[in-house]
């Protein structure tokens, strides 16, 4: 088995298509634009998903699970949401097939199956959610509502990218459900907050966190909060959301909390969602042209150990070992494979497990046994070591800790270079072409302007950074006044 | 709040849809057919799921994530199992919404955005996978595949109730391919042991193992083995299934592999399944007029402590010994509430948990401090005890486990005292309208036999027990000789 990889200097966008399939993340699916999430891929996924799910329960959440379907009645009841996912919701009409007369053997659409309302299949899930939450809601005793989902969703996006745009895609989806104003926008910090500490500490992914300049709001949302990534070719990707989606949802829907003092309000809601898109982040903002590069805290398997002997002699030696190495290593809480398959020798296997971004590699042969040391690779720096036996569970487990602070603070130092002012249209669009990453520039405010912008260069307003200085200064484009700057990128 | 329950002689359906309901385990959605899952419903399903996925991976299974849709064509490709879902399908025939002209603020279906190939939402998902299937496997080596998937499935049901039968569902399906037939049928029998390993030892649900009539097959299957249960109004509910599916998926997708003579063979097949169903075969196997009671080891919460006191001084030293007990409690690895909410009285909170049916439940006084012990009371048989408060954590550590081993065997007393053999017609029919539970009975083993006593009777074969002895008689219905009694009864 040979598994060409396209370099990232030759075709970025195709190194990034073979790492997902050949890494065994996910593959094709017969069904336009959905993918299939291979058991390696979804390992990652769930290593994700649970880390994710503590911080939520954490920080006081719960899970609960709502419907696939909103009835069209509903899901039009918020104009804005509505407008916004129309064009890309797939709608179930009918609920039977019958056998079709004209041809044997196969089926059609019984057109006597229609259903009166249509359905539409959740793109998110706010409508379906906050007309069960007017069920739920009487009383300020019912608030705060701290609610979250692991669900499946659909948008039928016309260009579709393995993890980064799939019409059926997995995610979580918090809805919360508040008395006041001031804590819905804190429960919306709050959450972006923990998106950050995920992605950066579990991903190893640096990101910036900020808010959604209106033109890039979530439909529907007052404010939509973000955190924006950089992959290794300079485009930005959006990693997370969390939208105050002020009193709109439950205007809407009618859901009324009678306060302390008996009266009735309108109540504040929150949303915020990550997907298997990460996953795709992942794979920009680590992997090289040898294939995947995963940080420790999420990586399926962090540890494969290959025997390197010849003889069944030398096999069983090195059997025993290896599984008291093992045995260690799982006591200390590693995932650690053994991979003595003997129809593939180390050189394919050594290979194979660069290519699908095991951390650590221990190489453990005959002579190695002898001199009581094993081999050690770093997956991310490549670096190799020959290290004693003695205490090696603890040697390991300090070195997936260091590749997890490494690969942070080298994502880190690259997007770091990559924040770069602009103080005039010609250096932005240079910048934009010649450098990428994001650019600091002045913006008037206006959405028209952010428009132009776009259209001009393809870069749009990732976010306005949370911890942004105020600055007098000219909009790029316009040349209008402007109070701070804002950071611009080319996105996926 | 007074949350009153239907008791179970006045009428055993309400009281079900009662204790699923005011148990807050799930609640009606505005979907027809579909149901919310409730935080305390899901944290329930959680934990079940959690087990079982545990017992799936420690049998060498994987998880991975397959499309909510197959496409018309690959679901006709296996024609029994079409035409055995094909009645009970959710299609989505178009991908797009607009406004609609004639109704301002209101959406329409835009029928320019058909689409060209009809998409079914699965109702289990053989057909998408076996089609991927094709393109993982070429040779042996590639086998077994052992793969199981989390996910929402829709079947159009007409009647629904509540986790029993809903339009949507959640459930897993694992689906494995095998080189033998022989390898194949051990899979399946494998993964029934699973299940009612489970079921039992989880749920503490009594289960029988058996084998499907063919009447009763999942359609595509060359053989369904089931574990039925038996609910306290008599009537038995399938709680598990593990199909053989011999070669026929392999030969509708034309997946062979090349055996280690290189010859070319269709791979064999088995799927298998248990879904939020169990939920309801819990709530009715163990509750009573008060409410749930669910086994410890998947009770959301497992303890729940109720302070008793008047004034801030008693509640701040009943707090402090709280505090110690949850920390002890938690240290063993007990989930543990403490409900100090002073909106509620104790009284109230103590019906509120029965309802729930929080395993044990201790009452936590100010008296009670002085003695050093805690009244500790059980949510199964209602048994109050006052006991010392030394050691309190290992003694609420063995009263779990005391409770889920009770609650097992009272299970089982009852469903071995509902198994009983009928000898003629009338005395079948005299059973299951008066006695109900499993009736053992001799069947002639055809189909028309078995169609003729449902029309006549209601009850179905459930299953032929795996360890049934062979026995000649008479057929309960036409005399014609029969081998074996198989089990009838009426089920959900």
């Amino acid at each position: 088995m040979s598994k060409e990889i396209t370099s990232r200097a030759a075709d970025y966008s195709q190194w990034y298509n073979d790492l997902v399939i050949k890494g065994e993340l996910a593959d094709y699916s017969a069904v336009r634009g959905c993918m299939v999430i291979k058991p390696y891929g979804f390992a990652l996924w769930e290593n994700m998903r649970d880390a994710l799910d503590k911080m939520f329960k954490d920080t006081g959440h719960v899970n609960a699970y709502f419907p696939l379907f909103v009835p069209k009645s509903l899901f039009e009841a918020e104009e804005k949401n509505a407008e916004g996912f129309a064009k890309e919701c797939a709608i179930v009409t009918h609920y039977r097939l019958k056998a079709d007369p004209n041809n044997k053997g196969k089926l059609m659409v019984d057109p006597e199956a229609k259903l009166e309302e249509e359905l539409v299949i959740r793109p998110t899930s706010e409508a379906i959610i906050w007309n069960t939450y007017k069920g739920w809601i009487q009383s300020y005793r019912d608030l705060p509502l701290l609610i979250n989902q692991w669900a499946n969703v659909v948008r039928w996006e016309m260009r579709t990218r393995l993890f980064l745009r799939t019409a059926e895609f997995l995610w979580q989806e918090g809805h919360t459900a508040h008395a006041t104003k001031q804590e819905a926008i804190e429960e919306t910090e709050k959450m972006l907050h923990v998106y950050a500490d995920f992605v950066e500490n579990w991903m190893a992914v640096p990101v910036i966190k900020g808010v959604k300049s209106p033109n890039e709001r979530f439909a529907g949302a007052e404010d939509t909060y973000c955190i924006e990534a950089l992959m290794q070719d300079g485009k930005a990707l959006q990693a997370g959301t969390s939208h105050f989606l002020g009193q709109n949802f439950a205007k809407a829907f009618d859901v009324k909390f009678s306060d302390k003092e008996n009266k009735l309000e309108y109540v504040w809601a929150t949303s915020w969602g990550v997907s298997t898109r990460l996953i795709g982040a992942l794979v920009m903002a680590h992997s090289d042209d040898q294939g995947l590069i995963l940080p420790p805290r999420i990586a399926p398997q962090q540890v494969v150990i290959v025997p390197i002997y010849k003889g069944d002699e030398q096999k069983a030696l090195i059997d025993a070992k290896a599984h008291e190495i093992i045995k260690e290593l799982k006591a200390l809480g590693i995932r650690v494979k053994y991979d003595d398959n003997d129809n593939n020798r180390p050189g394919w296997k050594f290979a194979e497990y660069e290519m699908k971004g095991v951390p650590v590699r221990l190489a453990l042969g005959a002579r190695d046994l002898e001199k009581n040391v094993v081999e050690i690779a770093r997956r991310d720096t490549k670096e190799k070591r020959v290290v004693g036996l003695e205490g090696i569970a603890q040697y390991v487990q300090s070195l997936l800790a260091e590749i997890q602070v490494y690969m942070f603070e080298k994502a880190k130092t690259y997007r770091d270079e990559h924040i770069t002012s602009a103080n005039s249209w010609d250096e932005f669009v240079k910048l934009l072409d010649e450098k990428g990453g994001f650019v600091s520039a002045h913006w008037d405010g206006t959405p028209e302007t952010e428009e132009a912008i776009k259209d001009k260069t393809k870069a749009t307003i990732r976010c306005i950074p949370l911890d942004n200085t105020l600055e007098d200064g000219k909009c790029i484009l316009t040349g209008n006044p402007s109070t701070q700057r804002v950071l611009f990128a080319r996105a996926y």
